[in-house]
């Protein structure tokens, strides 16, 4: 039986002997072990896969019992991810998840496609995924919010993915689900914050463009990064070019953050984040 | 006998057919061309490289009798680029320019290496370049940059590149070089603008890193782009570790914008640039 | 209106000159043009993308009347590429194009898809595209192939695409649809030729996966390279982890390679080719 | 204090345990660490930075108590790693290097060059780096290579880099410096083993070109790989051009993989490498 072990707290002195030990004691092998100490803020991080007989003892309750107080201690099984994924009208980030979804290529289970409009539920359909089309026309952005988010949590997700969900997100919202929001934005942050990052783009004459996969977080765009990546463009490319090239991009890097979530690879550490790839 | 013809000029129907007509017309063989037109500016951009006797006729004032009067046309044979480097105290991107030099690498000639530091004449000395130290200390910007300049003139330079040379230029130099003056830039631009763009990076979480070459104008970091490149970094990497890694891709992307200008394959196109590769 | 005007011909000197003057003179304005000369074989390549009248004159006769006689010209209008797919099991690649297809990302037509096997028929019919599932049991390679080809040669398309087809093709169907066949082959040519390039990765012990799309000939693995990309892997990778990160470069590596067939970006030359991007 | 432990092992259970729990016993932080297990040939490999009092306890001897017998255990301090560099004519990777330790970018002593040629002399004794022209004119390979062993081992090297040393090595000289010899190879490996290989990447018509950093075995080309990368290239460039462009990825990935074996991030697992980054 595999587990995958997460350990987040306060860095203390033998933080690893201890763990590692107790996972010995127990015959608990260790098939994979990552580990990062934030020197600034002093805080350890470890994710540890672990293959053995976790039936026996309560291997949980006697780690907790030796570790630090205020220790975040996970234990997390096979069981797949369960994900809602919201989105607007543009089909290549939804797309690329449902398609990753019907190889059976990340460990997560889609539950629901959430949208504002009517344009993607053919796609969704398509990969047998329940689609919910809640119009935001004539809601006030909490009436909307509110209704999306009590269908969300019909679904009770352990991860929220915003596949180019083209709305701003209301304080409440993101309060609600707290930790569990993945988006993708579509360019390279922190260059190009807010609207059409495209033109943007294309008026400053860059080189490169990129996309940004982060958790959300109160603030616009300054969430937690995830993952980033670029491509090359030249000066013939135009704000049209720029938006098409780049959505390969997004799609490969909102696919990708999507992946690590479910292999239990991501780790917020304030305004950042630890990946264990 | 080898030459490459560069026109910049507005935009108009059959500008490509009369130029190469008339190329044609004096058995100039074209080797390689590339085009491109900015549509939303209307300006039209043409590298030539041909290959014929360009002494028996006057092919570039045939030329402009047949264009357009506000066409800037050139007509540049093989010499190599006369260049002025300046630097300040880190190694990278002026070693790495000099050792491409020694190889032969680029069509340059380094014709100097000017700094307000003593630090890098070593380096340059073993390549046998000339190095002239000119302290700012006691000095305004103004009298600093007039002194530097002198020095510049006297070399004659086609191009002065900045070699993480850590001064802001004063607007007078920047308008006694117009066009001239390429620097690097310790950042993905516009991410990160201003001081210090690593330790920024680093607050911000990023995942990559880059750096811009870009052509100086009178606003910081805010000229023309001619190149960027990025590499990906981790949770691992602190502002050091990161100013380490940035190392390589400033100095990667600074040989290879100076390798494009020293082939004449840069246009100035408004605040942005044509990069024909 | 706009086409594109295409030339494969040996060199000679005046080409671009005749062809852009009598653009010129029919008044076919040049939005584009890109043009490579290979001088070891003496052969001149053309891309231009014209826009203009083209009822009034017939332009592409004219042109051929001035051109060498063995000039292989095309011009082409803005009608979408008809492409079959051929696949076996694996959804990644096919999965790809069918969802840019949806997308409405690529200038193309997918007319059908044909697999010896049944399992990618939801795929298919998700995005309403017929599937035809044309088994391999009990049939000489021969036989299969014919069966294959006449239900092609059906749908008249201008592009088959081998969206991980895992059958070694009969020379006679290669020769059918000669210059037509494109594949995307799991590594980085000519690394690891033949069966099982991950397993023969992992145990090279490789730090870079790849994938290659190429142009189908009769020689296995052989033919004419569009398109490749790679990606870094580590120690941690076992051949299934090498497998399931190739398919992403596999996919992104095909689609692109169709986007530039469909745009018509691709000569083929020897056994190379040119890519006017 | 800081050292850096390395551990080489068959794998058992409890091995981070023993080794982690040991450190805690004797106070010593860990800073990071990296572990990886082989789980087909059932080796563990771990390298951990660790800070304390190594002056009290013979802690390696201890260690060794508690490990397996055929444990291969390292303890390493700060001191710079010596290595002698071996170059035929081109600069690049030489130069490359020289210009990384005048920087202080290494963890490296350079403390010769030796070469078959007297090309480079002027660029080692820019940097002050000792260089001995040994020529082969008039020796079999075995007296060139006895000779050149004489002089690296009067330098006591802990790793040899072959700056593009141009010349096969005997058999004895490969067993001579088992495991410390690191060689830069200007292709994409298993890709165009032996000689010219971008001319045979242009005749292949390859869209990307590499370079391959590995150790030097008996069996050429064939040793394992420490680090790889790739450049895109075009239609555009010639056998010439691809080299030129080649010597960049040659240069920086030869220059990475000498900082990796400086940090004691490498190790060898049969014909692979375990590369702790």
């Amino acid at each position: 039986m595999k587990k995958v072990l997460l350990t987040d707290c306060p860095d203390e002195k033998g933080l690893i002997a201890k763990i590692t030990g107790l996972c010995y004691e127990h015959k608990l092998n260790i098939i994979k072990n990552d580990e990062f100490v934030d020197n600034i803020n002093e805080r350890f991080f470890m994710r540890t896969e672990l293959q053995g007989d976790f039936t026996k003892v309560n291997f949980l309750e006697e780690l907790k019992a030796q570790l630090p107080k205020d220790c975040n201690l996970g234990l997390i099984g096979q069981e797949k991810m369960r994900i809602v994924l919201l989105a607007t009208k543009e089909a290549h980030c939804l797309g690329g998840v449902l398609l990753k979804y019907f190889e059976n290529a990340l460990n997560i289970e889609i539950v629901a496609v959430i949208s504002n409009y009517q344009t993607l539920e053919p796609l969704a359909k398509g990969f047998n995924v329940p689609y919910h089309f809640i119009s935001h026309q004539g809601l006030t952005r909490e009436q909307h919010d509110e209704a999306v988010a009590k269908q969300i949590e019909a679904y009770k997700p352990d991860i929220i993915g915003l596949a180019k969900y083209m709305r701003i997100l209301s304080s409440d919202f993101v309060k609600r689900f707290s930790g569990k929001i993945i988006n993708i934005h579509h360019s390279f942050l922190p260059a190009f914050i807010g609207a059409k990052p495209y033109q943007q783009a294309y008026e400053r004459g860059v080189k490169m463009i990129g996309a940004t996969a982060h958790y959300v977080t109160d603030e616009l765009d300054e969430g937690p990064i995830i993952l980033q990546d670029v491509i090359h463009v030249t000066h013939d490319d135009d704000a049209e070019s720029l938006a098409r090239l780049g959505r390969d991009v997004e799609k490969t890097v909102f696919c990708k953050a999507l992946q690590l979530a479910s292999e239990h690879r991501l780790f917020v550490n304030g305004n950042k984040t630890v990946v264990f790839k």
